[in-house]
């Protein structure tokens, strides 16, 4: 039962609500090109991302020391990213994002403390699924370079997932962080579920 | 004649127009801790800055390298400062940053590729100015640990700054490179003479 395994990791692991649907392989069948040059851009958005949070909550020992390596790996997988592109002649270039970002975004709410845990819990959702699409992905691809690509990124994306998720915790007691992390992932499946009409990594 | 070569050394190297005054290195022994504590905050903000920059220009290749780069080590910085702090039991913290950057960045132009420009050659003045700065508390203070501190962190300075001004050759002639940077280094010593009331690493 590989599919049900499949599930149970996510739900215990990533926190998501839902597994990607198979409409989106067929959009990566038809626009590799696009998800790849938009993964390029959704690294660069997760350095910004976690920048952001380090300016945000600077006096966060823990959070400034988390989100410099989150910050150094992301460009590294950007890098890594830009680099595939070259090797295939493909021009990276800036282009449409998916609406995903911004629709999530829409969440977070004004007030602190509650706004830093939504702006963390939205980051960690955020890697969660980008983990499961790398996981589908690499099972789905018949190039290998590229499967092993995503294979390679998995763990990272898991890893910062389980940081933002702990780095929450600081803001809000385990209960209420745990609640509005079920709460925001049940957006996020709506969110992903309704998808883009044009091919990219969150669509 | 060490201050004549001194002056030598800022004009041609770092492009400034004018040597620090004295009055900062009172309000630095006056205030000392703040200093240090706006310094962490310092290294934060170029970090931030060189992010800006790449997820502005992200099509430039070169400048997606070297902003890299620039993160990496200001964020580097960032953390050596702040485990300064901790050694000398001064609590990180927030505070009312110096005028001295959102004055420099009045001077921005709105349209790009002008904008592009100046926002390279102000990150690269504000570099230089760091970099004078730096080599003055080396010679200025006392303390052993600060003096090696501060002497280490001059060459990277000097270096962005370099870096910065090279890049800015991609959006306008080096004529007009060199005509601009002449013009807001004039605007930046200005500023700078004038500095704050209160002690911060631009004052």
């Amino acid at each position: 039962m590989p599919g049900k395994l499949h599930t149970l990791y996510h739900l215990n692991m990533l926190s998501l609500a839902s597994d990607t649907a198979d409409r989106w392989l067929q959009q990566v069948d038809e626009g590799l090109e696009e998800v790849l040059i938009d993964h390029a851009h959704c690294e660069k958005k997760a350095a910004g991302t976690a920048m952001g949070l380090l300016v945000a909550y600077v006096e966060n020992e823990e959070l400034c020391r988390e989100m410099t390596e989150i910050v150094n790996e992301e460009l590294e997988h950007f890098h890594l990213v830009l680099a595939l592109l070259k090797r295939r002649e493909i021009r990276f270039r800036r282009m449409k994002p998916s609406t995903y970002g911004r629709r999530l975004h829409e969440y977070v709410r004004r007030d602190e403390p509650q706004r830093a845990v939504d702006r963390l819990l939205i980051a960690g959702l955020i890697e969660a699924r980008s983990c499961e699409r790398f996981s589908r992905l690499r099972d789905h691809v018949s190039d290998r370079e590229l499967a092993d690509f995503y294979g390679s990124l998995f763990e990272s994306e898991a890893r910062h997932h389980a940081t933002y998720v702990r780095l929450a915790q600081a803001y809000a007691s385990a209960d209420e962080v745990r609640e509005r992390l079920l709460y925001l992932a049940e957006k996020e499946a709506q969110i992903i579920a309704e998808g883009d009409d044009y091919p990219r990594m969150h669509s």
